[in-house]
């Protein structure tokens, strides 16, 4: 027998074997999928290609949960292939993004931590879970791949189980992972976990095996990620945020191992990250969903001594570069389902400092994450409320413009809320940092509009402020005005005043 | 000596017994005083109006913070008297909302979990704490009496501390309190309670005896709840809560047990509880802050077999009732700070059904539970973010037009937001209920109007939504009239279309 059926250590299952095309014959139309894969990494490649093909000469359409977004194109196919009904709770791909906002199916934009407590609670129901995996253990325990995303709790509630073993994927894997299932709510005991490094619970899903309907064998590398190297103002971001920690150190509120890091995905926040290399900080803790390439720079660097993160998404050349190197890496990371990664319990007891993007801010500190215009999605909100909710620091990072200036991320009145002002402690932009922590609206505005707008846009946001505070109250506003910076974007393609057209 | 000094244990404390004017001379310019109270039960009473007095003759001014609401009016006397600086975390005082909304000092709208943590980590400083009390014991225990609040953290970390040994409140209200403080981020372990009913910390507030700095004697009753009976529209909108809490017990999801209940103050939140006596439901229990006079009904009832809370305030009759009866309850009540009775950690664990009041809502769920119109700010977020976040069941309740249908409590775009779309769960008005659960905005945007929104209003959302969705998007808006309601009730004192002038 071909050596690859070593990955399966059950021998009955071994017989469970079958190719993609068979396995997609499993779904019916009108099912839910929970399927692993968590920015891009550790998502299934095979069944999914092979439904949209199945899709091709059959009416077909299911609900496609997963952690958050899936790689290898497998969001593009299913949304041109129109075979979504509903998708939650997270996705980052363009093709399906189009659709969303066209309407053409439904995407449910929750919290990262929730989704798992829906599922368990029978909210929302799972069908058949569609997990990658690099082996299946003698004791049923089946090993994830890069990411575990809500993987244990599609497994643990879904009637059927169909495995991805990837073989790209080494089985040195197997250990980095630790699964914790808090169980349910009103039963649950304290999650004993009190540092980032602690291990609380199995090295993998364990699952009646009875459960695993088919196996597909795959070979086929993870997406690498897309984020951009650091630019001139990212660099300048970073330094800001380095130095508004060093004030923490200096009132005596932070030492120089900082607390737990988070940093949301993206560019901005790996950038502003990967800054923390020239800093003084270090033996860096990282309490995190997904490590980019800034957290292994950190790690080469020698300022971060461990991390714990739900998924690893890497860019192509450090993907290389670290699955190569896994060894020197391997005691100082561990994986857990994004319900523990991103578990409010977990992020006010370990006090994290969490560094999210914000796609506009408005001049009290509410933020947009996810809406264009207040309507169209981007992604989705993924675990920045999770982590800025419960936080010891909640930091929001931004470049003060878009587009050339013809946006200003700053605005006075954000056009959809994902973070109320209760739940932002620090803004950041290549400007500068403006903490808000204690601070009443009226002082909020002057410090966000010195130290955060774009020079270019302050005296803008001052008129309305003032206009606004005619009218008097804690967070004073003109809701005539109020959206007027968007509504100008709309008609003339800018939020400048002085290319505004009078309306009337 | 007089009997009354039997209330302080410990001897040499019993020279600290001064006025109430000598105990407010303590106080400086500039400082910031950590007051108990929360929501009219256990505030400070004769202190907070000494200063007020001294005031008249002394250029003075403070910051204050509180646990929540204070009774007694002090925030009145505090707001007449100019003297507050900053206001903090909550409040429900028509004289000072007024000076808020004029401007004339700082209010910062917490999240009532937040504030012990941003005391303890030295972000907020406080220079004297001034808690009421039942008793100072032998061993510098200080027994508070009907609330805790953030008396806790405010005894941590003040430089110096007053009490007010209120002999209106029975010594037998000792064992009624369970004081746990989680320590320090980053250093903490799990919080031990895994029942409504654990006690997991101490019968009072430990404090070195020589923080100690002046002990005042009161005689005064807490101040009643201001709380209206049940109306009809109430009793229909429990019978709406009941029945989506009947259909959860049919999927399975609870038992007649329900799940711990928590409930915002007000009169619509006390009401909808009230409401199920009624019911089949028994063997209750509550985990909230504030217990008003409907959970005792409920325990009166024999629905409710044990109730957590951080305050008592009840109306004049219920507060008599209860206080003389106080041993037929005390085996069913304990009493926490509002950091553990609002603790995102236990929250989660012990899956809440929560019940909080909105202000309006609009046709996505978004949620305004503070400020009129955008701007004038009401009494504050309380609690209903710590709970609605982390809860099984995030309930939102509120009448679906005020003033006598010239405002509707939901809207196209709420003109604040306090509870995003991700947070909220269920809503209900006496038009019925909509469950939001795993729904996208446009699945959300009919229940709501079909379920909730008054049929005077129906039409006129629709058209707002089917106008709004030609733009297509995720969440379908159109800027330019998002506020249009707001506007027209500004201008026109309605939100009435037919009754609107074109704008123009």
């Amino acid at each position: 027998m071909d050596k690859k059926f070593d990955r399966i250590k059950i021998q009955t299952l071994q017989n469970k074997v079958i190719t993609a095309e068979g396995a997609a014959e499993i779904i019916k139309d009108g099912m839910t999928l929970g399927l692993s894969g968590f920015t891009r990494a550790g998502d299934v490649k095979a069944v999914p290609v092979a439904l949209v093909e199945r899709a091709k000469t059959e009416s077909i359409r299911v609900n496609v949960y997963t952690g958050a977004s899936l790689g290898s194109d497998v969001d593009k196919l299913f949304a041109e292939a129109g075979i979504i009904n509903k998708r939650l709770p997270f996705q980052a791909d363009p093709t399906m993004r189009k659709g969303i906002n066209q309407g053409d199916f439904l995407f449910v934009d929750q919290h990262l931590s929730h989704t798992a407590e829906l599922i368990r609670s029978n909210v929302m129901a799972v069908d058949i879970a569609i997990l990658e995996a690099v082996s299946i253990e003698a004791d049923g325990m089946i090993i994830p791949t890069t990411s575990i995303g809500n993987s244990l709790s599609f497994a643990e509630c879904a009637d059927a189980i169909i495995i991805e073993i990837n073989l790209s994927q080494a089985e040195g894997l197997k250990g980095l992972h630790d699964l914790y299932s808090p169980g349910k709510q009103g039963e649950r005991e304290p999650i004993p976990l009190t540092k980032v490094s602690d291990r609380i619970g199995a090295m993998g899903i364990k699952v009646n095996p009875e459960k695993i309907k088919a196996i597909v064998f795959t070979n086929q590398e993870d997406s690498p990620s897309t984020i951009v190297k650091p630019d001139d103002e990212t660099v300048i971001m970073a330094k800001h945020l380095t130095n508004f920690l060093r004030k923490e150190i200096e009132a005596g509120r932070l030492t120089e191992k900082l607390a737990p890091l988070q940093s949301g995905i993206g560019s901005v926040a790996n950038a502003v990250l990967h800054g923390m290399i020239d800093s003084e900080f270090n033996d860096l803790e990282v309490y995190s969903e997904v490590l980019q390439d800034a957290v292994f720079d950190l790690m080469d660097a020698g300022k971060v001594k461990y991390a714990s993160c739900c998924s690893i998404t890497l860019s192509d050349e450090k993907m290389k570069e670290v699955f190569a190197n896994f060894d020197q890496y391997r005691d100082k990371l561990i994986m857990r389902p994004q319900e523990i990664s991103n578990h409010p319990e977990l992020i006010r007891r370990l006090g994290l400092i969490s560094i999210n993007t914000a796609l506009e801010l408005d001049i009290y500190g509410n933020v947009n994450s996810t809406h264009v215009q207040g309507t169209r999605m981007m992604n989705g909100i993924g675990g920045s409320g999770d982590f800025a909710r419960n936080a010891r620091l909640a930091i929001f990072v931004t470049k003060s413009i878009a587009k050339d200036g013809k946006i200003s991320s700053i605005v006075p009145f954000v056009s959809h809320v994902d973070h109320t002002e209760h739940d932002v402690d620090v803004i950041v932009t290549e400007q500068g940092y403006a903490d808000l922590r204690g601070l009443a609206p009226r002082e909020r505005v002057e410090l966000i509009i010195e130290n955060c707008a774009h020079p270019m846009y302050r005296d803008q946001l001052r008129d309305y402020y003032y206009d606004a505070l005619t009218n008097g109250g804690q967070t004073p506003h003109n809701l005539e005005k109020a959206f007027s910076w968007h509504i100008n974007f709309m008609k003339n393609g800018t939020m400048m005043q002085s290319e505004m057209v009078e309306s009337n």
